[in-house]
């Protein structure tokens, strides 16, 4: 296990240029959604300072439960307002479907996932489920939200309306 | 609703010095799991490049479900093997209780929440819980995970052993 030594190593480069304290209250007030893929670093792709925003991540982006607990902390102890949704293009949950994942687990493990992988086909279309998952979420104090899809050949984000 | 428009604006500047395509599977082949904490912005403090790790993030940075769905889809479908968690002091979640967090909600808008917020006390008890639930987890292909605290007023990085 080297990766994290590299990362203990690479963080003392990051304190020694740390630019400071900040409130644990997001300056912004905004909570961004977005995918854990790789190829999105937010804080530069969204032109994000140290103490911006609250970044939750998850396989797909995609509105679980823990999603909206993470929202509604965000919301309703450290004032957030606004939500933005970040998905991308050449997602790799496009590239299965929830019954294929399982099967996958299953061979591998000897267990089957009792939950759902959340795959999809439509970017935009996963985009605008997620939007109105939020909206009807009665346990945010803002439904404030808008959606994007990241191009990840190109570095663009492009809203969904 | 301002902060999207911002972020668009300055994702414009991002595209223009875009690094270009990467692949979809993590070259480091490590996920990281972390707290949305805004102080955070995990890939200069970590040393990662774009397309380098998957990130997870939530409030806390705790395993819920869709953590171990989100892992489970890392590893199985994009190859990723290593777990680094990153938890960090001064949490929002330190500042309240389960309970507590329950009835505020419940006051704000008429609804209680069915789930925990999982709130917490000693930040290295809860690396350590995290590390325990990943160890224990059947749907994983790799359980080697290991736990940082970040330092959010010096920006270092410690290993809880």
């Amino acid at each position: 296990m080297a990766e994290i030594d590299r990362m203990l190593e690479a963080n003392v480069a990051w304190a020694e240029r740390f630019p400071g304290s900040k409130p644990v209250r997001p300056a912004r007030a905004v909570a961004v959604v977005a995918c854990m893929d790789s190829r999105m670093p937010l804080f530069p792709l969204l032109g994000l300072d140290v103490g911006d925003a609250h970044v939750i991540r998850n396989a797909g982006g995609v509105i679980t439960e823990d999603t909206i607990r993470s929202l509604t902390i965000s919301q309703h102890l450290l004032g957030t307002r606004e939500i933005v949704l970040v998905h991308h293009t050449q997602c790799g949950l496009q590239a299965t479907d929830d019954v294929a994942f399982a099967d996958l687990v299953e061979e591998a493990t000897g267990r089957r996932p009792p939950w759902a992988a959340r795959t999809f086909t439509d970017v935009d279309s996963d985009v605008r489920e997620s939007m109105r998952l939020l909206r009807d979420s009665p346990y945010l104090l803002s439904h404030e939200v808008r959606g994007t899809v990241y191009d990840v050949d190109t570095g663009l984000l492009r809203e969904v309306v």
